[in-house]
This record gives C-alpha cells, sequence and structure tokens, in this order.
C-alpha cells in the first residue's frame, strides 16, 4: 500500500536532483467560462509549474527515486537501466541515468517520431526501436531485463514510480499552506496515485481524463482496472490503454474522483494558458485546466484549488 | 529622484492588480557555458518569472500605477489614455485601461503587423496607425493629449511608470530573503530604474543590453543620454534610441552597472530556456540570461543572483 510515508522517503531521497517548481495564483475568472455567482467569493485557484521540471514533466520525480533507490540498495548494475517509452517517461529516465554514471535503453515503437528519439540519444540514452506497436516495445524492455539484469523504470505501475511522483503532491501542500482539491491528468495513474497517497486525508483529488481515454473513470465505474480504447489529442502522453494496479487501489482507498473533458476543451485550455498566462503544456497536461474551463469541475465560492501542470513535451508552434 | 518609497506606494496601489510572479530556483549550470573552478561553491540563480506578468511582461506594473494613480487625484477623465507602442507598453495600457472602463487609445506606425494590432483592439484598445516610424506614432500621440487632455502613458520615462516596474524589484526581495545582484534588460530603462529604485542599497544592478542596442552603455560611458543605432533581434522590446532620462540619474545614483551581449548569445539564450526549463521568453528578454550564458557577467562562488525574465510577446513557433 503507497502511504504518505513512502512519498516522505521518496523526498529525502531525491532532493538536490529535482527542481521545486513554482506556484502561480491564477485569476480564477480566467480560468472559468462562467462564474457562479458576482456575491460567492471565488475560488483560489493555484497553477503548479511541474512543466518546468528537468525534461519538462513531473516523470523525473519517479525516474530519480526508482533509480536512486535501486543503487541505494546496491541494485544498479553496470546492466544499467530500462525504459519503454517514447515520451516523457523515457526522457525522465534518460535524464536520471546520465546523473548517475548508469547505461539506458529506452524501448520504442518505430513508429516514434525521429525529433522524439533525437532527445533521448542527446541526454545520453540507447534508443532500440522494436514493432509497431508500444505494446512491442515494452515487450522488447522485458527480454531486455530478462537477459541483461538491468533495472526497469515502468511509466506509471511500480511503487518506486508512484511514490516519486508523490514528491509533488507534498511540495504542493507545503507551499500553499494547505489546499482543498488538487486536478490532476491522469494516462496510467502515477502521478494521481502519488498525489492522493501524499495528500491523503488533507485533500480532495479529482483526476481528469479524456473522453476518449477514460482509464480510470472506468476502472471505478466497473469495480477494478479494465481495457478502454485510446484515442484524441492528449493520447501521446496520457494514452495508457488502463489504470495501473496501485493507481486503482490508492484512487479508490483515499476517494479520488475523476471527471471527463472533450479534446475540444483540452485545445482550448492549452490554448488559454499560452495567451492568458505564456505558459506552455501539451495536450494531455491541458486535461486539468480544462476541467474548470469547462465547468466539468466546478469550485464552490473560496475553495483553494491547485490544478496541476504536469508536462510540457510540446511544439508550440501551433501557440503563434 | 525616484526612490524605494515612490516603489512601495505603487506597490500599495497596484496591489490586487497585478499578478504576483514566481521565482524559480534554476541549477547555475545550466545556464552557464563554463565554472569557473569545480572548488568554488556555485552561484544561485533565481529566474523571476515576469513574462507570467497580465499582458505578458512588467510593463502592466507602470500602466497600472500610472493609470491607478492618475484616478486617485481625479484625472481620469473621459478622454481616456494614449499610448504610443506597438509592443508591450501599449497592450499594458490597453489592459489597465479596460480594468478602470476608460478607453484607450494606443499610436503605433503602419508597420506595426496585423496581429499586434489585433492583440491591442481585443483587450478594448483604439488602435491609431500614423506614418511609418515609431516618433510619428509619438508625435501624433501628443497631439492627441494636447487635444483631448487624455492621461499620456510613456513607455519608460515617467515616475509613475518606473515606480511601477520597480514593485517587481520589491517582490523579488521578499521572495528570494535577499539577492546580491540582479540581472535586467534594458531598453528605455524604465525597468532598470524602477528595479535600482527599489533595491538601492540592497543588491547591484547590472543592466544588460544588446550591443546593436547601448543606450545605457553608451550614457553611462558619455556622461548622459545620447542617441544610439538601433538593430539586431531585440529591437522590437529594446530598442528606444535613447535611455530615459530617470533610468540614467536612478543609474548613475545607485551605481548600475552595464554589460553587452551579442544577438547570437540572445538567440542561444531564448534557446536554452525553452529546451531546459520549458519557458518561452522573448528575444529582448533572453539579453539578461544571455549575460551569463556569454560570461559577460560572471557571478562569483556563492553569489546570489536573480535573473529577471520580463516578457514573453514572442511567436514561440522557431523554439518547436
Ligand atoms: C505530461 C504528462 N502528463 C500526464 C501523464 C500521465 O501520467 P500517469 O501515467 O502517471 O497517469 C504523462 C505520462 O506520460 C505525461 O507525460
Ligand atoms: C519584454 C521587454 N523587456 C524589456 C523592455 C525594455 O524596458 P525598458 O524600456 O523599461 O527598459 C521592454 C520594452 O518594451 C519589453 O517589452
Amino acid at each position: 500500500m503507497l502511504t504518505a510515508a513512502d512519498v516522505a522517503a521518496a523526498r529525502d531521497r531525491i532532493r538536490g536532483h529535482l527542481r521545486t517548481t513554482p506556484l502561480l495564483q491564477a485569476d480564477a475568472s480566467a480560468l472559468q467560462r462562467d462564474t457562479p455567482s458576482r456575491h460567492a467569493a471565488a475560488a483560489t485557484v493555484w497553477l503548479k509549474l511541474e512543466q518546468l521540471q528537468h525534461t519538462g514533466s513531473f516523470k523525473a520525480r519517479g525516474a530519480y527515486n526508482r533509480i536512486l533507490t535501486a543503487a541505494a540498495h546496491g541494485q544498479l548494475t553496470d546492466a544499467g537501466v530500462v525504459a519503454a517509452s517514447g515520451g516523457s517517461a523515457g526522457l525522465a529516465v534518460a535524464h536520471a541515468a546520465a546523473t548517475q554514471a548508469v547505461p539506458a535503453r529506452v524501448y520504442v515503437p518505430e513508429t516514434a517520431p525521429a525529433v522524439k528519439r533525437a532527445k533521448l540519444a542527446d541526454l545520453g540514452a540507447t534508443v532500440v526501436a522494436v514493432g509497431t506497436k508500444y505494446a512491442d516495445a515494452y515487450d522488447a524492455a522485458m527480454a531486455d531485463i530478462a537477459e541483461t539484469g538491468a533495472l526497469f523504470c515502468h511509466a506509471y505501475d511500480q511503487p518506486e514510480i508512484c511514490a516519486g511522483q508523490g514528491t509533488l503532491g507534498a511540495e504542493l501542500l507545503e507551499q500553499t499552506g494547505g489546499v482543498d482539491t488538487i486536478l490532476v491528468a491522469v494516462g496510467g495513474g502515477g502521478l494521481v496515485a502519488g498525489i492522493a497517497a501524499a495528500t491523503e486525508g488533507r485533500a480532495h483529488v479529482v483526476g481528469v481524463e479524456p473522453a476518449t481515454i477514460p482509464t480510470l473513470h472506468t476502472a471505478l465505474a466497473e469495480g477494478g482496472p479494465v481495457d478502454v480504447d485510446v484515442s484524441g489529442v492528449a493520447a501521446d502522453a496520457l494514452g495508457a490503454t488502463r489504470i495501473g494496479g496501485i493507481a486503482h487501489a490508492v484512487a479508490t482507498r483515499t476517494g479520488v474522483t475523476s471527471v471527463l473533458v472533450d479534446d475540444a476543451d483540452i485545445v482550448a485550455a492549452r490554448t488559454l494558458l499560452w495567451q492568458k498566462f505564456r505558459l506552455v503544456v501539451e495536450h494531455g497536461t491541458a486535461a486539468a485546466p480544462a476541467a474548470l474551463l469547462a465547468g466539468a469541475y466546478r469550485p464552490a465560492a473560496g475553495e483553494r484549488v491547485a490544478v496541476v501542470l504536469c508536462g510540457a513535451n510540446t511544439d508550440p508552434s501551433d501557440l503563434a
């Protein structure tokens, strides 16, 4: 069971390796289309600027915690570390491995864009392209660790990964002095699991997903993780086919709730963050503020809401 | 004489209208090409994320202070406010005027791009295009205020404008608990004047300019403001032809020093801020971190340095 104590231990372990990402208090009106009442005190909205983290996402927190935990237990060998990801998780593992001077092999499908592969290579990782689907890359990663004894870094469903991501939640509580609600995007659920464990009993965590990839939503409705179809603008980051087991268990225990947003609202939220705040985030990340914009989550008067901006591994060209 | 007391008064006046912009502590090594010595403690570098301010730059601080001061003295009439600027200063005045429900007329040269005019109009300003040079727009603005009695908001050389910009410096001192050095880009000098007044006796302010627009540099060398040639990547924001009188007086009194950076370093710093921090800034703003990157300013071991990121009114396409 992942708890706040695991997150506290992760925080001690990764201290000094990660950036403390800043908060920006947002004019609530800028993020909501309609204000419930002129007389109600507006909600207080904090944006947690985690997209400014090393390698452009929160994934660095989990990757460092996984790799430094292994190092502390003498489990880091010359075989190095392995990840299966063409996205932010791969970049994070490559970065953490490089600072620990161990080799990283990142498995990606052959469909992974050249620019993503180049970024991994720039960080010193060996990029291995296999098959046409993510599952092919994953299988190849499994074969690698079976053969070499390398450390596998899962994109979301490992205790050290979730505990690492949770350090964002602990940091947020400290920086704000407490919030009522935390809105966070959900893919495989490593981030939501960590944050919910870190803030258990102290904040209400709302998982936000595209309606086109409802992994958490479906699991909560059906009583357990099940496969869902994956599509839409945020599929590159939030496109896990089912919620992780750790995330489902923590979400159920801590009372995480789930809301869905449309792709149009995700796109609008990403554009708004640039136009009104000069913040660039990727589509998967824009799901969280989209919940406010679309009214999928409506804060009460005076509610203290934190919105996690979790990644910016995106091409900003279309924001011009 | 502009002093810290003027800035404190401005801070009280504009409180609640402006965003408190966050700080990001940067890995000093990410911003320096060479580290002086492995044994010397690295400098502490804070990035002040003022580009996240309303309308994308610090100019909102001065505009609000100018307009709210006039309002407090009953000097804000139906004739409204006037600015001459196709850039950030015009946007800031338009924004502040809209919240005070007074009309804003912004004079721009006919060469001003349609996208900039559209942004001003979106904020509710009346855009008036006159002549081919900035000086033509300025002259037309002067004719307007002579005829209508509207309030003129200078882009940099008015006490209320400089005091408003200075609130950034006061905020920075509070947030950091004190710094040794503040690096800040200089155009006409409103920002550097305000920050130097706000932090007089408490921090050393370094004005950074493109070598192609050395307004402050030349004034300090020659003992007073003189016209300089204007060119290069940062000319849209830093392209004043001479330093303002207030800036020169405050810089001389408080011991502001000046460094120059090349356009290539400005471009490199802007790219680096995106690649390593997912921060988007405009070229004029990138001059400040370029001083670290290029070694034009070299902090001592253990020095606490704040780098002001002052604007992001830029097209991010080329960062892809
Ligand atoms: C930017 C971003 N946000 C959210 C997620 C989803 O995170 P999780 O799988 O932990 O739910 C990812 C996963 O790659 C991501 O890159
Ligand atoms: C982003 C940005 N930085 C710096 C400046 C220069 O400011 P100042 O004229 O106060 O020196 C400007 C002026 O427009 C600006 O827009």
